[in-house]
């Protein structure tokens, strides 16, 4: 009965990685491969896998983070058979992966954990530099804008998306590369998206706003179409009071540009 | 007389740039660049001027940085006849270079300043991670250890070089490639040189250990084997005190290892 044994004797791992994602193309491993095209991180993350343990798996990552998008802890999973202690796989992947990339932990958990479907919930963090001149020890890490911001007004659109909402004005036009936290038993999708936290702070040390969300799962683009929008709320090109109306829509062209990728990271998957 | 006019009207530059260097081959421009080789900041810096100036110059640093070493406030010098104001050099210059080269100041300077000759000092700041796993937002600009150093060890290794010592055992086997803060009409080069600061520092909180490092010039490669000595005192491979012997012994082959590039930043010229 081999079928039986190769499922008993799998091991469900849990990752939880950081990669600075500047010099990748996103998460997923593309279906034709340029030559010239950087390298994925789930693809770098695989060949790691594999030469550590031999075999020949695609992690399956909490969901797709897009070419120069970081994450402070993605979460990934994938099973193995060789039977490799959790503190040797976490030194091992680390030795063969590149330092851009570092898992944080490696757990074994129980088979039914999937890093997507079992993930109920993700924090990203978006940064923006409003000095006139950005650190190239910075520069990886935040958007810069050099118009002024008004903090007051991107708090007041950002809090308006609290709760549930159909989010398809703040999603990229290519709707099946969206995301949610679901279990597979749950009805179609819907563009319908609970955020629990969505709010600005600012460090006048750094000159860095910092843009805060938490919601049940997120589309395409998602954080980035609301951020570009809420920055013309703080460049005062559009009402703070407008968001309300730019979601009732569901319309992609009501929402303002998508904000670029540097500026975001995937800080937490939660479960 | 072209020759006097020429003199009058070109104005002396003083830039003070960041840069990180992990994506350069150092500052200085190859004799015989490869084509897969990684760009200079010099050549980099000079063909921005060119874009900018339309004149063809070759900016001086303070001093050469090797390849993966970075600058909070490396400064070049250099000469151009159109004459710009000093906000639209720099504001112009950011603009035609990466963002891993920023320009943070641009004056017009006297004829006899040169951003070598001129300077009469330099601080280097060398950090290394201790933990276990390094972030990969920190690891292009530390050195990770992963063996505990004793920071009392290294201190006290670090103050004997304070004052003025012969370095040679401190420098690379190229002499050629050695620096030195002096004015053209000095005597002939020699490896001594003064150390105002030289003083270890940690951060329990990052885990970082931070060395740093203040004289009126540095041979080439002269604080990674400084650093790379002082870590073998922290590792208890040699005695703190056995710095007073290798610097009489004038023989790079008694000092420890170079350590490695990223963990070093020029962090200040003084003039």
């Amino acid at each position: 009965m081999p079928a039986m044994t190769d499922t008993n004797t799998k091991t469900n791992w849990k990752l939880t990685l950081a990669y600075d994602g500047t010099d990748f193309h996103g998460w997923q491993v593309q279906p034709t491969p340029v030559p010239s095209q950087k390298p994925t991180i789930q693809g770098t993350l695989a060949e790691a896998i594999a030469h550590v343990s031999g075999e020949q798996v695609l992690p399956q990552g909490s969901g797709r983070t897009d070419s120069g998008v970081h994450a402070a802890a993605q979460v990934a999973s994938f099973t193995l058979v060789a039977p490799i202690p959790a503190a040797n796989l976490l030194r091992a992947l680390n030795r063969a992966l590149p330092p851009s990339i570092r898992i944080l932990a490696a757990e074994q958990v129980s088979p039914d954990f999937h890093a997507r479907h079992s993930a109920i919930g993700k924090i990203y963090r978006y940064q923006i530099f409003q000095g006139t001149i950005c650190s190239p020890f910075l520069a990886r890490y935040v958007t810069c804008c050099h118009w002024p911001l008004d903090l007051a007004a991107m708090q007041q659109a950002a809090a308006l998306i609290l709760g549930e909402h159909d989010f398809t004005s703040f999603a990229a036009c290519d709707p099946d590369r969206t995301t949610r936290m679901q279990s597979p038993h749950q009805a179609p999708r819907s563009n319908a998206r609970h955020i629990a936290v969505s709010e600005w702070s600012t460090d006048p040390n750094t000159r860095i706003l910092t843009y805060t969300i938490q919601g049940n799962g997120f589309l395409h683009h998602m954080v980035r179409n609301l951020v570009g929008t809420f920055m013309e709320a703080g460049r005062g090109r559009i009402s703070p009071t407008s968001i309300t109306e730019i979601l009732e829509a569901q319309d992609r062209r009501q929402a303002g540009p998508t904000a670029p990728a540097p500026g975001l990271c995937l800080m937490q998957v939660l479960y």
